[in-house]
């Protein structure tokens, strides 16, 4: 059998959902798509740009009769937003989601899911700096990772669903145990954006002799800080919902912090080269 | 009297002192210049292309009847490049540097000079990724800063050379205490250095169930980290040379990570949120 969905519903129709509908209609593999949000004006800017052919604001109401629903809505909203429209699903119907964290959204929805309905969970590793339904386009997604994270309770026909969605836009899809996307991710996206807050909050309030310091930066700080712009509530979630993996990361990155301040303050001249080296090299072998 | 510098000698040959000897030439403002340096691979470079007229692998002959000298050498070298021509600079000659660590520089490079001999410090806030003659170019300071960092002690002929050279760059002059100077630099330019290193260190050593995370990494990790590219031996030198203000300013940010590590321990969403909300405030209002 081929794969085709008859009814898609998105809920949340920004970048990520958009693109993903975008993508899915453009592979000629998708019937209808309902649109479902809270802002009536995003959700008719993206029916006037035939992302979508239908409307709701009640993802209950809306996801009835989909065989596929993806909720791509802010990471502490994916469990809710679920929860509310779990009693909707008609059976067969796969439910996968777009959030960048995994174990608690994985864990909870498998369990939210009615006899005969199936969760997975995934998370598309793409974006701009963008938002909305205007933002999102149909290549979003091509020659990026997609990570889907199943579980030994994943159905397999559920899985190959969303694995064989995600490749129609153009992903690479990769497996994942949800944990370890989740320490993967502390480590090198959430660990990151941490360290950037921190960096700006510090440099912010650092006051030398009463002067703002901030007035004597250049290209490069602004460079190394564009993710400290990023939304702070979404970051807010994203800390909160991937809480202990980031503590072990924000504690690794300390305990490194730390040992590079020992060498300066020893005037460790070789133990100095050696650890910018080092970092050099891993930094110039992901090129 | 107009400014004009009859013998220019300039003291490592690369991309900032390259650049500086092309500018003035093109201000026509000097009359000769001596290229001084260990590689004469890179000062017959420069002699190739019309930076120098004259090429010296021996400072103390180099600057003989020179009336100003520039010495773009590493900052550990700037020091003891001073030390060794000391005594062969004529009455009158201007000495300034294009270190990017001044209290030390400045107080061991004043007690240096020869009677009628000064020393003025300078700090140009430019550069590529590009090093060596070949990479200069004489529009390098346009629009840039400058800044000098003139003490109780400085002479005020020696100051205005200086200062007057510098704006024929291109460049905007600023002057500074030498100790506020290392003071700013070490929070907006030697502190995120230091971040990002341990940075790339801590996630390139992190281990998620034996596998390198690296390879996960994705463009916003790259930008991120990309001042973690730079020369470690620079870097190794600026923390040396800038060590109390650069460890003030590790505590500082520590403290500030820390701050950030309780309120996500603590599940603090309300914190949270006005931690990244006041971080992408003042980013935002460098812009």
């Amino acid at each position: 059998m081929s794969f085709y969905i008859e009814r898609l519903a998105v809920v949340g129709v920004g970048l990520i959902g958009g693109s993903f509908a975008r993508a899915l209609r453009e592979a000629g593999v998708v019937g209808s798509i309902v649109g479902i949000g809270r802002s009536m004006a995003n959700l008719e800017q993206a029916l006037a740009l035939g992302i979508i052919d239908e409307v709701s604001q009640n993802p209950a109401e809306g996801v009835a009769g989909a065989d596929m629903v993806f909720v791509s809505v802010p990471v502490c909203s994916v469990i809710p937003t679920i929860r509310q429209m779990a009693g909707s699903l008609g059976r067969g119907c796969v439910v996968t989601d777009g959030g960048s964290v995994k174990a608690e959204i994985v864990s909870q929805c498998e369990a939210l899911m009615p006899e005969g309905c199936h969760f997975v969970g995934g998370h598309p590793i793409a974006g701009t700096e963008h938002s909305g339904a205007a933002a999102s386009f149909a290549t979003l997604y091509q020659g990026r990772r997609c990570i889907i994270t199943p579980t030994v309770r994943t159905d397999q026909d559920a899985l190959d669903k969303v694995t064989q969605a995600w490749c129609l836009t153009g992903a690479e899809v990769c497996l994942m145990e949800a944990g370890r996307h989740d320490r993967i991710f502390a480590e090198i996206s959430h660990l990151p954006h941490a360290v950037a807050y921190a960096l700006v909050h510090a440099v912010g309030s650092a006051d030398v002799e009463g002067e703002n310091v901030l007035s004597y930066t250049a290209g490069g700080f602004r460079d190394f800080t564009r993710i400290a712009s990023s939304d702070p509530v979404m970051w807010r979630d994203i800390a909160l919902m991937n809480r202990k993996p980031l503590l072990a990361s924000i504690d690794g990155f300390s305990a490194s912090l730390a040992e590079l301040r020992r060498r300066i303050e020893a005037g460790d001249s070789a133990g100095l080269a050696d650890f910018f080296t080092t970092a050099k090299n891993f930094r110039d072998g992901i090129l």
